[in-house]
Formats: C-alpha cells, structure tokens, sequence
C-alpha cells in the first residue's frame, strides 16, 4: 500500500535514495548530475535558509548578489584557487544558438564565441574580490560583511542527491577586514554559528575543528569545519569557514588606508553551508519507515487524520479537525489535517511516517465522544491518548522534546562511534568493523595523509578544536606526533 | 560635500544610473552585461521578494527548485519557443579547464566538450515540462500550483542596470491544469496579483491587458501583462502572465488521465516578475535628489538624525535617539540612529534622500528641551515639528500616507498621459510632444504593427482588458478597427 523503502541494512545507499526521492525531497533531472528539489525538499531548505539568514543577520551580515559567470582570468588570478576549482567547471564558450544551414536543427552559432570564456561561479571569491577593489579605500569601509544565497557548479562526475550535485544551492560569506586578528575572529565566529544552527535546528552534534592543509579550501590560509556523523558510521563535512588570509586582496589589488594614511592589502574570510546539509540531515535521523525531521525545520509540524467509516459522523470529525488546526495555527504550529476521501487512514499514516511530519493525531469517532485524541510521535513511534482540551500546549511541548530527543539520541551515537587507535591494525579494524571517527596520530604530513587515505580510505577529516596535546607516533610512520587527529572515511 | 546626481532635464538616462549607482542599489561588475545588487538594493529586493512569496503561497503556490542548465535538445522541443531565445543564449560547452602545456596559462580543456551542448536557462518551461512528465499521471496529481526564484541569463547585447541585464532574479511560476478554463483563470489570477502588488506595494499604477501575437511570449498561446508609465513618459512591462494551451504538454508529452479515464494533454500557465522592477521603481517615483522608496517595500523607513555641537549633551540626544530607535522598532517599523561622528548632519541629510528613506527625524538641543523632532517626508520635503509623546503612532500613520501620496501621484501623472490619436500626424505629435500611452486605431495586423513600430518608435503596449469596443479606422492604413489598443514607447 505504502511507498517500498529499501531498508538500511539491505543497502544503505539505495535506502538513502528511496528516503530523498519517495520521501518527496529531490528528484534526478534530465540533466546530468542536476537535482530537481520538489516542493516537499524546498520548504524545508526554505526554513533552513530562513533561520540561517536570522543568525548572519543577527550578527551584521547583509545580503547582496554577485554575477553567475566569472571571467576565466579572474579564475586563473589566485594561483591555488584555479588549480583547486579547474577540473570541474562549466564553461559558457558561445552565446547564440542558430538554426543549422545544412538541416542540422539548432546548432551552436560559431559566430557567437565569446571573446573570453566564462565560468559557471563554483564560488564567488574572485569576482566578489574583484568587486570588492571598487568598493573597499579606507578603513572607514571596513569590516564589510556580506553573504549570497546563490546557486553554483561544481562539475561532478559521480554525483548523489543534495551530497553531491553539479549544481547545488548554498550561501558564501565574504567578509573584509582591517586586520588579520578580526578576519580570524570573524572566521570563527561563523564556524560557531554553523555548529549552532546544526545542533540547535537540524538536531546535528557536530565536532568543530580545522582542516589540513590537503584538505585545505583552495585559495584559503586555513580552513575550519563542523563534521558530522551519519548512521553508516561515515562522516559528513557540514560546513566550512575559510580565513583567506591576503590572499584575494594580493590577487585583486584590494588595499585600504589605515587611520595613519597606511596602504595595507585586506584580509579576508569566506563560509558556506549548502543544500548538502539535508543529506545530511536525512542520513543522520531517517529509519526504515522514512524520513524523520526535526521539528525546528520541519515543513510540516503536525498532521491530524480524521478515522472514520463510510459517512457516519464525518461532518463532525471534520469540524472538530479544522478547529483544532486553527488553534494549532493560531500559536504558530505548522499543521495540516488531511480531510482527503481517496486514501484510507493507513496509508495516510505510512504516507507522513515517510515524509518524517514529527507528530501525528488520529481522531476517531470515540475519541470525540471522549474528547481525546491520539498523538503519535515519528521519531520513536509512541502513541499517547491526550485530551483535546490543552492539546496545543501538550504538542508544543512534545515538539521540543521530539527536537531534544533526536539530537541526544544523534549525540549518543556520535559519542559511542568516537574511538582511539595506536597502530595501523587497530586503525583499519575499527574502521572496518564499526565505523565513526578514530583519533590516531599522524606526523603532519600530507605524504603520510595521503598513503593512509589509499590504504584504507579514511581522511583528516579535522584537527579538532581545543585538541588536547599528547605525545604519540604517528600510526603509519611511526615519526613523533604532538596530538591526535580526527579520521573518519566520508562523504 | 554630497554625491553629484546628474538632474532628468540635463540627461535622464545618466540620472537613473546615478540613482542606482550612487544610491546602493547596484553596480556594473567585471563581466559584461551582468550586475552587482548592492546590500541596499539587494534588501529592497528581499522585500518585494518576501511579499510577492506570501501572495504566492495565499493563492495555494509552494516553490521548488529546477536546474539552471537546459539540453540544447530541451530548448528545441517548441518551435516559437527555440525560435524566441535561440538569439540570446549563454551556451555551455566544456567541463573544465587545464593548464595550456604550450605555456598560454589556463585555458579550455578540449577534451573536456560535452556531448550536447547545455543552455543556460533563459525561463525554465522546458527544464520543467520535462519534469512535469514524471509528476503528471492523472486528474489528481493536478493542479500542479509551483513558482521558483532564480537566476535566468539572456544574453543582451545593450544592457541597462536592473532593466536589462545578462543575468537577473526573477521568480517563475509554472503551472499544470486539467482544463484551459482553469489555467486562463490562473493565468488571470498572477496578473492580479502581479497588479496588486505593483499598487499597493510599489505604490506603481498599472494598466492590465494583452500582448499582440507579435509581442507574445515564445510558446504562449496569450500574454497578459501589467503596463507602467516612468516620468520620461516611457512605459516598463512590469510583469506577464502566460496561458501556454497544450504546447508544452504536447512537446514534452505530459498527458493525464481524466475521471473518465480517458488521456488528455495538460494545460499549462507560466508567469514572472524579475529585478526589473525595481528599474521601474526608480523612475516611476524618484527626483533630482536620489530615490524616493515606497514605505512598505522600503529597506529602511525611518532614519533619526543628532544634530549637536562638539560633545554637549551628546550623551543625552543619544540615549533619546536610542530610545525612540527602540520605539520604532517594537511597532515593527524599520529604523536606523545614525549617530556616525565622521559625516556632519547635513551631509546625512543628502544621504538619506539619496537613499530615499521615507521619513527621516531630526533632534537637536532644542527638541530635546521641548520634547520634540523634526519628521521630514522624503516624498514631499515638508517638515514638521512633531511631540516626542506619541511620535510612533505620528509616523506609522505618515508612513502610510507617503505610500498612498505616492501612488496618487503617480497614478496622476499617468492619467495625465493616455491620450488618444486617430491619424499618425496626431500619434507623433502626441509621442514626440507629450510621451506616455497613446490610445489609437490599430487593423490587427503583424506588419502594421512593425511599420509603426519604426516610423514611431513605439509599440503596441497591450489590449487593455475590458477596452470598450469602438469603430474606427487603423491610423496607420486606414483599414476598419474594433478597439484602440494602447501604444507607447518603451523600455
């Protein structure tokens, strides 16, 4: 009767895919390696995205919008950068189509070459740089601190919904500052209120830390990130907050008066989050009957579902549904009641449990004689009978502890899959047989990063924040080591 | 000491980009025919966007998201559609670049082409009937009620700040319905909100009807449209609304299955505003001395200026200004206390009416010995002194008043230039001398729409919707006419 979802343990990738495609987040297009996000996907990054743009603009950020293409030669200005971005970017080459001579339909009209290639944006850095020259003379003009909702194209040849698309939605923060101490302090307030929004709104523990220089933003003196952890024990990069150092304002002449009537070139950060994030938001608290979402971000808080036979009472049932979705409505609690003829209340229930809406309320006929009502939750399936009368409070309630509980439970498992290994053989099998992040040593170098990211696919994923000091030998090599690093394989 | 506007009289086009430049409100950037929305203007745009997106979502719209590249094969599918935007497409035709071994620095890896050519979406029908395909299987899945907001490109030639750039925001609507009566009146229904908007929101009078065949969007079956009038007495298309029959369904083959069982194609509707109307804002309302922005869709509406001398008593104008910013503020009022040591009061003065803040305080000694400020309209310049008691009620309801003020002045000035010729000598003279909406006999035909088109100069605005039938002869030819039909330049 019910959508069939493949189960995690059968196959995870596949049970992650039904999620997002069934569940009604995303659909593939008829373009490669492009999503559709369907209206179910979009109102949930919409409440996301609304939340976010609070949070940046609570903390004197504003939003402005940067042109889609980049000049090739803006590209290719930061050395690190273009060699970072080249391999994968769209490349808009003419700018006319035509009707073919020779009967070939419509064709490339090769008269209509441009001048200079454009790139598709696979971030703004350069022509908001670029920008920025015009916009930046005087200290006075500083710190500018400006973000964009925008859409860009990174061009993936293995793509999978929202974790890795050709084109994906996502915000860029770029800020500009008079000194590195403010770039770096703006830095990592963005990475605190990135791991804010994701334990706080998406129910998502995430370690904060800084990445490795391989692993390092192209462009970017340092890198910091939130790392997340899915239910396959895999971890997800949630997030990323980049201090540029000078190197922008060098590659695009951007320098600034200082209040002695210095010239100095300006320091930089920039940080995003994407769409990626409801991957990651899927993958870390679905179960085999759906999505479970939390009800921070929720596009749909509550669903009421009339039971009834045939046509006895429903007149009734129906009015008492709208009346108490009115005073659902009335203190702000998204609801839907579901008054549709053409589905049976079990496939409406199967139906929600997929879309992961977190509280569910059946009314039958008793429970009006009785004035009660039954309240489901998602996430751990319990149904309560409660009294119509206080139902509000009751629901509102239960949403926080529905939002607690998830991420205690998320918290829980995060905590349980951070492990410790001493030697290569302690490595691999914890790898191997559970998953999750492993604390080893390493000896800082990106050879040895990268030989046991070939052995065994697990990457820095960061040097976390606050990292005790430890002596120890690094697991491959054995060279001396001041701290433990943070590996996981990943997404 | 203030920024240098350039006045209508001495060159209009050089006012609106000063207005728009020096404003805040955008920038040309480093790639030709794109533009940089400013904070200030990107702010005014979250407002409109905000508010189209709820009258959106009360007439029953959710939005979603669609690629921003089509298949060149896509684009094909309608022949009138292909043939509309084939002259103007960004093309991609390459996924990466390389570093050129001969020494040339990066450039375009050859054997990176795609194997068909992606367009990047100039509208998105097509991208999206190609998705409709999988949503669509019978009388139930309709109607399909969804709008997107996104960037599309069209590559023009001669731009213009907001009016007409290579790349803008808009917001697409794309609908499905089992039946032409239901997607005309959808159709419909967009053109009055799109119209409801533009008055009560952009204070913007405009006159509703329909495209000629001529001026018809690439694909549509009919176009309506919204038709404004800006101070040179040129008019701005401020918005179309699209009844596409059954030519997207049948060239992407979306068919549903009726209650009778029986297959149908599906009728569509397509609708849009975009960043241009904020171009349209501008002219429509502004003078000599910057913007002049409506107060409902203004990013800031009130500004509370210090006047003072070296520092006596700065501290108590601060604290008041401080708390009346407060005031402001709990009554959902937007407002800014400049209290900026670097600029004088006057140089604040000319920036804000740059700006086009609607009321803007000023408090000096005085008015805080007396308990009152002086409240400025932008619109009108008139001052006034005002009690501190009660002064949020005071400017909640001016601010109301400058939104109405605004559209009767706008709405006069309109008024005052449809006019109406019956032979050409009169409909040049009436275009030369006056500008504005000429009302006139027009045979119905294609090609004498073109001739008058470049013979005047202007063109063949809309059908207005209920025009009074009227016997009389074509100005041009002389040939019998039903209707006047409203001419114009235009932007």
């Amino acid at each position: 009767m019910s959508k069939e979802i493949t189960s995690r343990n059968e196959d995870y990738s596949q049970w992650y895919n039904d999620l997002v495609i069934k569940g009604g987040l995303a659909d593939h297009s008829g373009v490669k390696g492009c999503m559709v996000i369907k209206p179910y996907g979009f109102a949930l990054w919409e409440n996301m995205r609304d939340q976010l743009d609070r949070m940046f603009k609570d903390t004197g950020h504003v939003n402005a919008y940067f042109p889609l293409f980049i000049p090739k030669s803006f590209l290719s200005r930061e050395a690190a950068h273009v060699e970072g971005f080249a391999k994968e970017c769209a490349v808009v080459t003419h700018y006319r189509l035509k009707n073919d001579p020779n009967g070939g339909g419509v064709i490339v009209d090769p008269e209509a070459k441009l001048e200079e290639e454009l790139i598709v944006r696979p971030t703004s850095e350069t022509i908001i740089w670029n920008t920025y020259r015009d916009w930046i003379k005087s200290y006075r003009d500083l710190p500018l601190l400006i973000n964009q909702w925008a859409n860009v194209v990174r061009w993936e040849m293995r793509t999978r919904l929202f974790l890795r698309t050709a084109e994906f939605l996502w915000q860029e923060g770029h800020t500009a500052h008079a000194t590195a101490v403010e770039a770096i302090a703006e830095t990592k307030q963005m990475l605190d209120v990135y791991a804010t929004f994701a334990e706080e709104y998406m129910a998502l523990p995430v370690i904060k830390g800084v990445k490795t220089e391989s692993e390092r933003f192209a462009g970017a003196v340092d890198t910091y990130c939130i790392e997340a952890l899915m239910q396959d024990g895999k971890a997800l990069q949630a997030g990323t907050s980049h201090f540029l150092g000078q190197n922008f304002a060098k590659a695009f002449d951007v320098r600034f008066s200082d209040k002695n009537n210095q010239l100095d070139y300006v320091w930089a950060t920039s940080w995003g989050v994407s769409t990626r994030l409801i991957g990651g938001l899927v993958m870390a608290h679905s179960d085999d009957d759906g999505l479970i979402l939390p009800p921070r971000i929720a596009p749909l808080q509550v669903v009421i579902v009339p039971i009834y036979k045939g046509e006895e009472r429903k007149d009734a049932l129906d009015a008492k549904g709208r009346e108490l979705a009115a005073a659902f409505k009335a203190v702000g609690i998204s609801v839907k009641y579901d008054d549709n003829d053409n589905s049976r209340p079990g496939f409406k229930f199967a139906e929600y449990e997929l879309k992961g809406v977190p509280v569910r309320i059946a009314m039958g006929l008793r429970d009006l004689d009785n004035n009660t009502v039954e309240v489901a939750r998602r996430d751990t399936k319990e149904k309560t009978a409660v009294p119509m009368e206080g139902l509000t409070g009751y629901v509102r309630q239960l949403l926080e502890t529905i939002q607690q509980s998830m991420y205690d439970k998320a918290m829980a498992y995060r905590d349980a899959h951070i492990t410790r290994a001493d030697t290569m053989a302690e490595f691999e099998k914890l790898l191997d047989e559970k998953g999750g992040f492993v604390l080893a040593h390493w000896d800082g170098t990106p050879a040895t990063e990268e030989a046991i990211k070939e052995k065994t696919k697990a990457t820095i994923r960061c040097i976390p924040l606050n990292n005790p000091a430890e002596d120890g030998k690094c697991i491959l090599t054995g060279r001396p080591s001041k701290q433990r690093v943070l590996f996981a394989r990943a997404y």
